[in-house]
């Protein structure tokens, strides 16, 4: 790629940035949009505009995020997305200090070398513009290749440096919000797996209450044991269907009556497969008798998992913070394969459906899925070429045939023969992350964030081998495996020959990411058009129209490997061309900027501060002090977080960053040794002194994010629990709905405590 | 080395055995000797003979230690005790269940093969009977060596068995010790290390108790924080001193009464360098001078050390085992590097010295010591080179000048030139044990124990290295250095090669070891030679003749590693020669056996159950429930274990049988390749089943040999601690000597419960 091409693609990516931040001006305005643009306002049942007064001017969301805190952050997103700020501004922080010394340092080192020796001739014709202000630039051998070793230190010090601190913020960030006076269910639960069999006549509720009161006789609660869900959740979800249908049902009659005849026409269904086949029934009458089918047999069987279906594992619950988060810590029986305990994850994200296989079963599973994605990762372009071999046209002339006049057609055959062998491969790409997200839950990870952090683990992987590594060796790897294998030493040989030339690829790769991609994010463009096409073709309720524009949480777990792959190719090129240190810094700034406002909170005046404290209220059972304060309140945009892990995601980030500080080192090394710089063993002590580096930081501080530490717990609440409470938060859906008003007794069936002499 | 020398080697052991035997028996009998052979009997204030009415009969100490049960090495020699035993009848099984298949299986197969290939005459020139019984007189590529493969598999099979069983067992033992009712002081003691510094106007004590009062309201008693005692124990040590000069002078002088003249010659000492120069004085006036000078000075001193030199340690106390077990395992602060607690160790095994050194300067230490370890292990014989090269005779004469006359004799020389480079060796070998323990207790672990067991893991390192690799390879490995270096696997290859070489070497090895060093163990010949002799010429007191034989504990720490040396040297060649399967099992069962009848008991008949019931009350303060029953008794006959650790021991002897295990498939793949058997990567499995074999019991077991489970230390005790006790167990003797009877003052004292609205 050429200087000007790389400019006219810089320029076009420029443009379409431009063009969606004017998209979003003007549609953000629009009312019909605001649901898109302002959920969560919304949701809080404020007006789009109320406190934004100046809107009016299109940049003032850059004002609103700037002035936003991160305390801000944290009281209405959680501390998982201010950890995720925090990763984006240390992000930020390394490349703009590196950028801050290598840029006014190399790029005049780099431009002013006048001295290519003779034999490098044949590549200098290939030189232009960019490449002449990067190392490719300096001969081989020259003393000027002092300064990158200098850099190549600088940049890593920098990320040492930037690192530790973050690494030490977040923490304290964590016991800040673990501290937090006001009661959260799970921090009186814990997760008991790996139950022993039943001896005696015991139930399983007597079994753990004796076992546990044994142990902790005062400070001991009560249990929930684990139950197979399976037939109440789905009826309940065919209950929750008919539901669904009927309200529309009663929606499109209502409209029908309004119009044309006042007693309206009653829509109709059939009862067969999807409403399909079938007889035809009149609708609200069908899914009303359904209904009053499903309610009677779900309690039943909500009676029979509770009663027969129980299972070796159970949520068990404290009278205090410290119980809980010591019982989570300590090895109960002798064997580490029995009663297994852990900080119970939030109710919300309790993944039910793996918490009673065993401790062996969940061991060889997660092998299991190490080795899957290991295949994925290496070998998936096998599948794909194997798929994309098979559906040629004539295939799928054979195979479809009805598409046979549709195949014929001849540029219908150009267009298709050219991208078929594509089609696989992006279908693949697109469903990668949620397949991940599935191999990690069949690991037997019992929460979902911890789940969606094992597949963002497994995505990093992916993105940066096949992306980072794939781009740039090419097919120069696999020419050159014969040499790797007689001397694994040479793959940085390689690695480094084949760099230079990728460096504007990159750049462009980065420009576009950051250009197209946030542009993108910012105006919701996607997002927007799917709820207007769903609005039009397809709600008729209120409700579904609320599900058409229903935001997600900020989905960190595909988000954040795309944000290590752009890092680790900006670290990787630093010192081989600092320019395109520029680009991370707006990639890593334009982000921060963006998703504060996505994620973040405008600051209302004082002046509305009463009208929307209750409403406020309504959200947060209890009252958050800063609004006694009075001076400024905040309201989510978009995002709205679907669960809360105090920060762990911390840990992952940072041995992420670690490893493509590694990468980073290893690449120069070998790009300096491919230099024939005889000096470039005076880099050997950066991977070894990294290494050093993530030892210390992760002995000092992640056992914190494994566990609570007792210091933190053992604060004092502003309420006392409402244990009774705590226990019911922990009850399936599909075991708690249709319960009535009978709930006193209801959670005595649920603990069994039947006997009560035997238990409590 | 021929057949005919190997059995005049074998022959001369044995004879040297069946000597010392007879000696034993011999020697037993003498009531001047019964101090050293029945030490502890006599502790409890038994005469030798008591009980042992069949002792007439030289093999009854076989009955007896037959006799013996699990229960009552328990019981009598604690949990560590009864491990060892463990060890060593599943090494014992081992080679048992070994050698029931390997010997009458492969020794005819071995024995039958006629077909030598002709490019192996030359070797077969140096075969002798023995080696016609081993792996070596296989030809190349036999199909014979099937059956080998199939003997290696049976070996590596019966060990993961074995070890399987005894882990469990071993874990099934501990948790039982730790279950019992029986109040132990260390259970409700926990070590807290790298306490923050002091903030404000605190002391030590007050920020302890503060601290943990938070987190533990309701479980948590007192705290004791370490002092520097360097002071206290120098005058203290002093003090002893005089004192024991005191009580030998007075038994002199008595003694000179009695004989010539009735008023006796008083005893003078100097008041100078250990009595050798200064003013002659009466002794007795002088000690007792000096030891009333010097107890206010050692009481003015525990004020102050108690006052002013207290660390950032501390020894926390609960008023149950529970909380105790599980503070022991919880993270306090958010830093891994603030307030580490672990389980305290016992009283009697706390190392005071390194107790304070923080966090970061323990891991310092541990890896600088792992690093001269590495030094030691692989670099040790250059020292030893340069001292037997600097320490020649010349040297010698300039040096010590006096010597001159003796070494200039003839036959002096002769000897001391033939033995003065051996003498480095020699020295170095004895002090390494020491040498190591020193190390170890330097990476600042807090128990002797735990140094022993460091130290004893590093000496198992060298002896394998050195003994074993470094005899079988010796110079050859070092020819083919350039070979290994070039193909690291063929270090296989050369171990292999020149494995069937070492074989007989090794066999009487182990038969020297068994029959010298078992024979000396059991006739403790060197012991009594010392005992009579310090008795003779040192000892004047009661209490000196006491020290004189006071026995010392198993000693496992260079036990076992002697042990490991052997079972590695044994496992390695059990299918290569198998005939040293025999000599293992004969050492290992006789090791079994003769250590059984020094640690362990005789059962005394129930007729004396009454006559030593107050005996025993007096060594152990609670009764144990197994005198009520009456029945049996048992008396420790010559070991007084020095501590209790619950069998901490034991994965470390896992862990080590099973890195033998990993050795010796090692070295079969190698040895099968070198006979170019094309079907060697049969083997393969091998090792990666041993892995994952490590892997899942580590998993399983290790856990709760780290910490205790709470399961079991939530038993009921018998009575209600005595925590102010518990507490005063803690103290180091030096700052609890000299207290009088102020006693509850001085607690006080040491807990500075002096502001009592501030603590508890």
């Amino acid at each position: 790629m050429d200087f000007s091409s790389f400019l006219t693609s810089l320029g076009t990516s420029f443009v379409i940035f431009v063009v969606l931040m004017l998209i979003f001006t003007w549609l953000s305005r629009k009312p019909g949009n605001h649901v898109v643009y302002y959920p969560n306002r919304i949701i809080r049942g404020m007006e789009p505009y109320e406190g934004i007064r100046l809107t009016r001017n299109p940049f003032t969301w850059i004002k609103e995020a700037f002035s936003s805190t991160e305390a801000d952050v944290i009281r209405h997103s959680g501390v998982d997305a201010a950890v995720y700020f925090v990763y984006l501004s240390t992000a930020l922080g390394i490349l703009v200090l590196s950028g801050v010394i290598l840029l006014p340092v190399l790029l005049p080192v780099a431009y002013t070398e006048k001295t290519i020796s003779a034999n490098e001739t044949a590549i200098e014709g290939s030189f232009n513009e960019l490449d002449k202000l990067s190392m490719a630039h300096i001969a081989q051998r020259s003393h000027r290749l002092w300064a990158f070793v200098a850099a190549t230190y600088w940049v890593s010090f920098v990320t040492y440096y930037l690192l530790w601190r973050a690494y030490r913020h977040v923490s304290g960030m964590r016991a800040e919000a673990l501290m937090s006076s006001e009661v959260k269910n799970e921090q009186f639960a814990v997760l008991v797996r790996d139950i022993p069999p039943l001896q005696n006549s015991q139930t399983r509720n007597e079994q753990v209450d004796s076992y546990f009161k044994a142990i902790y006789p005062d400070t001991y609660y009560k249990s929930m044991v684990i139950t197979d869900n399976k037939v109440p959740n789905k009826i309940f979800a065919e209950l929750e269907g008919y539901r669904k249908k009927l309200a529309r049902s009663e929606a499109i009659y209502a409209g029908s009556k309004g119009t044309t005849s006042p007693e309206g026409s009653r829509p109709t269904t059939k009862t067969g497969f999807m409403g399909l086949v079938g007889n035809k029934v009149d609708a609200i009458e069908y899914y009303n008798e359904k209904i009053r089918e499903l309610v009677p047999k779900l309690q039943s069987e909500q009676k029979i998992a509770m009663k027969d279906k129980q299972q070796s594992a159970a949520v068990i619950f404290f009278n205090n913070r410290v119980s809980a988060a010591s019982a989570a810590q300590c090895l109960h029986d002798t064997m580490v394969d029995k009663w297994t305990a852990m900080e119970a994850p939030e109710a919300r994200q309790l993944l039910w459906d793996y918490l009673s296989k065993n401790f062996y079963e969940r061991l060889i599973r997660q092998y299991l899925v190490y080795f899957i994605v290991f295949l994925t990762i290496f070998f998936y372009m096998i599948p794909i070429g194997l798929i994309s071999a098979l559906t040629t046209l004539d295939n799928l002339k054979k195979l479809l045939p009805f598409l046979k006049p549709v195949l014929d057609q001849a540029t219908v055959r150009t267009i298709l023969g050219a991208y078929l062998p594509q089609l696989a491969l992006i279908i693949f790409l697109a469903l990668l992350p949620s397949f991940l997200l599935f191999l990690s839950k069949a690991e037997g990870i019992p929460s979902l964030s911890h789940a969606e952090r094992a597949a963002s683990g497994k995505y990093f992987y992916f993105s940066v081998l096949n992306v980072f590594i794939g781009v740039t060796v090419g097919h120069t790897l696999f020419d050159s495996l014969k040499t790797i294998q007689d001397d694994p030493n040479s793959i940085f040989d390689v690695l480094a020959a084949s760099l230079p030339g990728s460096a504007t690829f990159f750049l462009t790769f980065v420009a576009l990411k950051f250009f197209v991609g946030y542009g993108l994010e910012l105006s919701r463009i996607i997002p927007l058009i799917i709820y207007h096409l769903k609005k039009k073709y397809l709600c008729k309720t209120e409700d579904e129209v609320k599900e058409a524009w229903a935001p997600g949480d900020l989905k960190y777990g595909t988000r954040f490997p795309y944000d290590m792959l752009i890092l680790t190719i900006v670290l990787c090129y630093s010192v081989i061309a600092p320019i395109i240190l520029i680009f991370g810094v707006l990639y890593f700034g334009l982000g921060w900027l963006i998703l504060r406002n996505q994620v973040i909170l405008l600051i209302l005046p004082p002046a509305n501060a009463s009208r929307f404290g209750h409403i406020y209220l309504h959200v947060y059972l209890t009252p958050n002090p800063a609004f006694a304060s009075g001076f400024h309140q905040q309201v989510l945009k978009v995002y709205v977080p679907a669960y809360e892990t105090y920060g762990r995601m911390w840990p992952h980030m940072y041995t992420r960053i670690a490893a493509s500080l590694l990468l980073y080192q290893a690449t120069m090394i070998g790009y300096f040794s491919a230099k024939e710089f005889i000096y470039s063993p005076v880099l050997i002590p950066l991977p070894i002194l990294t290494l050093l580096f993530i030892y210390l930081c992760t002995m000092k501080y992640y056992r914190f994010f494994q566990v609570t530490a007792l210091d933190v717990a053992c604060r004092e609440l502003k309420d006392i629990p409402n244990l009774e409470g705590v226990l019911r938060s922990y009850l399936a859906r599909s075991l708690s709905a249709e319960k009535g008003t009978d709930d006193v007794q209801f959670v005595n069936d649920l603990v069994h405590v039947s006997r009560p002499g035997s238990v409590v």
